[in-house]
């Protein structure tokens, strides 16, 4: 909801304020719990990161309609004065767990539950999955990259193509949150304290009437921070004339910090600029490289032995390019005390409040199981309340660390549930409790609709 | 710009202000020009539909620096004081070139140029491709559903899956541009005066002990405005159950409006509950399908004859999943009366100012032509002057002009251009002016960066 100037209460679906006007007419004001989760991995994909947690809790926490938005809503002819009048004294009441942004979880897992008179839960769906869709989609993404990085330093660089300058923002805090080391993102770093990091584009250097006299104009401004662009025009004339920069800022007393590739074949260029710079005794100026990158094209060119010390990010990690989108669901577990769930094909839900726990050996993780709240399991629980009755019950995790929680988890995971193309799935299962349940209701409902027994 | 708290001012990459303070130190204040134009196409795109204009025009209106934001970049240590103070009293003083929103363009084609003092010009990047890049990318994604469903009924669905809340305005806006009939998204009804739709959820069904309870409820509250979701349990039961409220509701001087699939094979699904309501004398029944939807599918399930009234289009289009981004850059093509490019690899760019010409035989577009800004061509100049001096030469488009403007010529783009798969290029010619300049540049350029002659 950072930077939203508006009441956020209407980024709804339309069916979700007309199911709630179905529901104050049948006066259904029981509770409800609705389970977030998602149905599958998108390719390549066995895990996923939890992020944008906050968020949700800021919006539940300060849930109402102004009186513009009622105003709003009346002139569409839809609602009775009864309904707007309720919405009007509507705050979110009810209860949450959640497992913490930066752990690692798994498909069909709860990765949140809402608790609250049914009306309440429903109308925050739309808000919900947006939030948290997106900032998985980018936490499980950046992580990628920083497992195929091997250590190397990453800046995320998407801000100019994010979808949005509001997602721009969420990539900056969810890469950081993954491992990356800071942004191109001057707001996000103002706004999360994320380190800020720049180089310069084409433009600086052909503003100018010769590469070097650029070159040389920056490298007097920012004797301590001068990362040099070298392929306007040729790689190599471009690492020639960064070379003898380096040599004048040196007389100086200063150093130049590195140069930027930004196209071409990143392995042979690199390796052809490193010679080059080690055969004239400029050992110490770094190889950055950006454009185009990603989880595989780093993995890539570090494959064919590219000598890059860090990588800029951008476009590809920014909008989740090969996986733009996760097959995130919110949906109804229980009502009244009932468990529920819907039977579309290849859509099916796992009934009643869950809990998932999960077991370590060795400090490694083994796997989860999805149980119900009401079970008792081995291993760590990872759902926790963290909201009663619409409010927080605990202040919100900083983001450094969160950073350091995904950071240990992510170690536990094994390398095969991390490889870029083909990971091994992780061991995922149902309780005893769930699993009979689950077939109980089930029969149920196939007796009742379809008259199955 | 539309709903965001902050300034927007930060949200742009730390070397924009970089080269600013270095500009700013060798005195560069000359005018310089940047074009902003798609490198190439994504797959299966032989058009792009220009949109976002008017947030950049807002932007550039309003840029400026507050305290904050001043004190923010001090405390990063890497500012002059001289500098700030510039920065203090910068406004967007330059001129904007740019093709209206809801025109058709192609790739090379400069969509928008800035003339502006090279820091006020290049301070501006980030954020001009952030608008513009998200909202082409949508606009053209949703006009190629539109084109795929020959006249029926498109309802924007993807709120909860854009990747952010302010993205899902946009998506909303965007596709209604394109030819959407509505959205989901309330907001965006509220914001844009656009028309909202809905039916029901899952959720909606299973908190009943039985679907039809859940169906007599709902009819029973929006008896002018029905869709009942028939595929919870299972979808010819739930048209029976269908069947059965129309039956009431006509008692009543009612009628139901609609039912909706939401999971299966939609063409098989379609055919046989059109088939049951023709058979029940429940005609008027319209079918509204939705789930996974975008051009592919559509063209699909209406190629194996699906019985389909109107299509909720969501995830696929709200991200343009198969094409989350496009190339766009904005790239420096003139500065201080010199004309300049760079040469990088598979990225060089077309220098000077300039004018697109668009011509027509018969009601058709035939062919484009990118010249010179001076070049004197035939057809109609695509690039209109928007802005002069920071100020908007002309109030903003309302939104239904952009969306007629659009339907309009869009009719005149011959189909093969428009296909869904493997679209024919549309020409685009270089005039004869612009090609000798470009050839001139290069050779200078060559010569004195490379030494070739």
């Amino acid at each position: 909801m950072e930077g939203l100037a508006y009441s956020p209460v209407l980024l709804t679906d339309l069916y979700e304020l007309t199911m709630g006007a179905a529901y104050y007419r049948q006066k259904m004001f029981a509770p409800a719990t609705f389970s977030l989760f998602i149905r599958d991995y998108p390719p390549h994909r066995a895990y996923f990161v939890s992020a944008g947690l906050d968020e949700v809790l800021d919006f539940l926490a300060s849930l109402n309609f102004s009186q513009e938005d009622l105003d709003y809503l009346d002139g569409t002819g839809r609602f009775s004065q009864d309904f707007l009048h309720y919405l009007s004294q509507l705050r979110f009441t009810g209860h949450v767990s959640a497992i913490p942004e930066g752990r690692l979880f798994f498909k069909d897992e709860p990765i949140l539950e809402v608790t609250a008179p049914i009306i309440e839960a429903q109308l925050v769906e739309t808000y919900v999955i947006n939030a948290i869709n997106l900032q998985v989609a980018i936490a499980t993404k950046a992580s990628r990259c920083v497992h195929a990085a091997e250590g190397r330093s990453l800046v995320d660089f998407s801000l100019r193509r994010t979808q949005g300058a509001e997602a721009g923002l969420k990539v900056a805090r969810t890469s950081f949150l993954s491992g990356f080391d800071g942004t191109s993102n001057v707001l996000a770093g103002k706004l999360y304290n994320i380190p800020i990091f720049g180089t310069m584009a084409h433009s600086f250097i052909t503003s100018f009437e010769n590469e070097i006299d650029a070159f040389r104009a920056f490298s007097q401004v920012f004797p301590e921070n001068t990362v040099l662009l070298i392929d306007t025009y040729e790689n190599m004339s471009g690492a020639r004339n960064a070379a003898q920069i380096a040599r004048e800022m040196a007389a100086r007393g200063h150093s130049l910090k590195g140069v930027r590739l930004d196209s071409g074949d990143m392995a042979e260029i690199s390796k052809k600029v490193k010679a080059f710079f080690d055969a004239e005794g400029l050992k110490e100026i770094s190889i950055f490289a950006s454009g185009g990158f990603d989880e595989f094209k780093i993995a890539q060119v570090l494959k064919e032995g590219a000598k890059i010390d860090a990588f800029g990010v951008g476009t590809k990690m920014g909008v989740s390019a090969d996986a733009p989108y996760t097959d995130m669901a919110y949906k109804l577990v229980k009502y009244d005390e009932r468990p529920v769930l819907k039977l579309s094909a290849g859509k099916k839900t796992l009934v009643d409040e869950k809990q998932v726990f999960r077991e370590k050996r060795d400090g490694k993780l083994i796997k989860d199981v999805i149980s119900l709240r009401r079970e008792k399991g081995s291993g760590e629980p990872l759902l926790k309340p963290i909201m009663r009755h619409g409010e927080r019950s605990e202040p919100p995790d900083t983001l450094e660390a969160i950073r350091t929680r995904f950071r240990e988890e992510f170690e536990q995971l094994d390398d095969c549930h991390k490889a870029i193309t083909n990971p091994k799935p992780f061991p995922v299962e149902l309780s005893g409790g769930l699993q009979n349940l689950q077939e109980e209701v089930v029969h149920e409902v196939k007796e009742k609709e379809l008259g199955e027994s």
